[in-house]
């Protein structure tokens, strides 16, 4: 009858730095949830560790992965398949524990569909808060980069529907915290705390 | 056109030890939000000053407040009234700032009425958690002290349903960061943060 972890989702628009916050998370000691590594068919960069930064994988296992549906969620980037492997995350919530997905955009729909309990955040690029600065300076950018960039932020924006929370990377200590804080938060939510309590009173 | 600030509420049984939790939030240099210092008519105890720990009334002044509509809520315990005067509470939130209430159980459910969309935290007392160890050890205690700490614990458990975020006051310390992580978690929230984005996009 134990509690169930947390699953908690960090993803955003790609470039925006979800591995760097994501290193910066688990580089403190106090962080109180676990990584789930996720599996990619591209070939490890130098320094990268097989079972640390990676599962690597050859393209024929990875398929036959997804075969099987042993994966929780998986995209295609650039030639190269990247997911997660769906067994570690069960079985780590089951044990009580959070776990925390870096994951692109395209994996957290599915993930979304799966576990729609989840705790999805979604990490914004600074530049859409510049946004309005942009615009407002008009007369030092020509008309096509203002369009430009208001057609991304707009793409941008409706990424941000299926999320619970947004946390703006402004800087990546401030973005870390804040992160820290929805989990924490999120673990004192009346709706997940009262039922234990209910269930104290049931015991007899 | 500027954003409102977040009305946040910290309430629970008596004797939960609010004051201090409060206390200890605002000894803290870097809490963000304003408190809304209560009203009362009882007299000040030693060491109290009007305007800081308290605004003091006499009877007829605070019921004259009461009928002007000057109160966000008022309640009367052992003969003496406690309430929120609303125009500080008011114009706060109109500045951007958040504003923090500590106030009884029935003034929040007031406030909830008028501020629905106010960020209602429930303090809860450590002895609920040991509700089970406590049952657990009957043989120690009597039946009637069991019964009556389950009356007491069912009443504490339904005084939660109106609440966002349930905290348990097992540490001071501890208590005042969770407190905090909601405020800053609150204010990541997407349906809070979206619409900041989209006004934005909207100036042209």
């Amino acid at each position: 009858m134990k509690e169930k972890g947390l699953l908690i989702v960090l993803s955003g628009p790609s470039g925006v730095g979800k591995g760097t916050v994501r290193k910066e998370i688990f580089s403190h000691p106090d962080t109180a949830f676990e990584y789930s590594i996720s599996m990619t068919t591209r070939a490890p960069r130098e320094g990268e560790v097989n079972g640390v930064d990676y599962f690597f994988k050859s393209r024929e296992e990875f398929e036959a992965l997804i075969k099987e549906e042993k994966l929780l969620e998986y995209a295609e980037f650039v030639g190269n398949y990247y997911g997660t492997p769906v067994d570690y995350v069960r079985e780590t919530l089951e044990e009580g524990k959070d776990v925390f997905l870096e994951i692109e955009v395209q994996g957290a729909r599915q993930v979304r569909k799966k576990f729609p309990d989840g705790l999805f955040i979604f990490l914004a690029p600074p530049s859409l808060s510049e946004l309005k600065n942009r615009i407002v300076t008009r007369g030092t950018e020509t008309e096509d980069v203002i369009l430009n960039r208001m057609t991304v932020a707009k793409e941008e924006i409706e990424m941000m529907n299926l999320y619970d929370y947004v946390v703006e990377n402004d800087e990546i200590e401030r973005a870390c915290e804040r992160i820290k804080a929805i989990v924490v938060a999120e673990h004192c939510r009346r709706e997940r705390v009262e039922p234990r309590y209910i269930k104290m009173l049931e015991v007899e």
